[in-house]
């Protein structure tokens, strides 16, 4: 294998654990494996919490969640039947399901809101980054059935369902199905740095190292 | 006032501090007073390095940055260019400015990627709990150009210029336009949890208080 295609594959497969960032971030990873342990009232609160105080355009806060947790059976259900079928074996086992969903216009003007699904992101960002904090693991699914959820909750029309996010405590990757136990405890893999961060143009890579090795002089 | 009107009130203007959040997420907010120091490229580097490491729907990574430092003015104005007007006053003290570019479709199979612009929106929040873990702040902004951007950096068709990111230390607020400085120590105001978090319904207040008391008893 050519040295450059080392260095590549090197590039997108190391682990975080190598870069100088804060743990929260670092220690964050997509799990599916839930233990049966319920997420107790007040910690479910600061996870909302957290999303509460996220930043969005014009401060229009553009989120909502639904919350279903195992305590209620009855709405846990309906909350996993909105699901797609390869999310229902291990799902059903977290603990807490959220439905996140954005309004899509500014709630003053009516106007379209460019930025309501990037900040419903965010929202979602701080639950996790707080998710993680108190000990919990997240994964969020894109696959899950949008128009049955709209129907099923009755989410207005100038609404959109973003996500659905199981969060549990830490479960034994054992007990996933073959299939979805591999994900879970393979390697993490994202592009260099060189492949998105620019400067000047469109896919010139940006001279910040240039200026790291300036400062060492 | 009757009292919930008083409750009411509270709900929207009590700080953040008041939750038990985690201290990354309930210190951050925005803020537009930069000092003149330069932020290290090795402190850049870890907030891209925290970006990298978001979340994605297919593991897609669909966010790009273009980066404008003050060590190379040339750039630094060319992306200054792109802000509204209302932005230049106090973001051209930014020693940092970021220009986040979503995918609009998925890199394999071409299809439209819904969760883009959301999946940029949790990259762009790992970058700012990371920004505020190195003693930065952050400020974010959906007022630019978003043509003239599109233009300047050759920004291909189906990708999506979402927001420019101001970063740097935190400066003296008595430096900021007067209008500017009002904003940056007002106090926050976000929406009470019941009007965003609801169960079994849309508009239907979430059973977790009654859990917490269940769970008391």
């Amino acid at each position: 294998m050519p040295n450059d295609t080392v260095s590549q594959a090197l590039s997108v497969e190391e682990d975080c654990a190598q870069a100088e960032i804060h743990p929260l971030i670092a220690q964050r990873r997509t799990r599916r494996a839930f233990s049966s342990k319920l997420v107790e009232p007040q910690v479910v609160r600061a996870l909302l919490e957290a999303a509460r105080w996220a930043p969005s355009s014009m401060n229009e806060q553009p989120w909502s969640f639904i919350l279903a947790t195992r305590q209620h059976p009855v709405e846990f259900d309906r909350m996993l039947g909105c699901l797609l079928e390869f999310n229902v074996p291990w799902a059903q086992h977290a603990p807490v399901l959220l439905l996140a969903v954005a309004r899509s216009s500014f709630s003053r003007s009516g106007d379209v809101n460019r930025h309501a699904l990037y900040d419903v992101g965010q929202a979602v960002a701080a639950l996790t980054y707080q998710a993680i904090a108190s000990g919990l693991t997240v994964c969020q699914m894109a696959g899950f059935d949008i128009q049955k959820a709209r129907s099923i909750y009755s989410i207005p029309d100038d609404h959109e369902p973003v996500v659905v996010v199981a969060i549990g405590y830490q479960g034994d990757p054992a007990n996933l199905p073959e299939k979805v136990r591999r994900k879970e405890i393979a390697p993490r893999k994202r592009n260099s740095l060189d492949h998105f961060v620019f400067e000047a143009k469109w896919g010139q890579p940006s001279r910040w190292q240039d200026s790291s090795q300036t400062q060492r002089t």
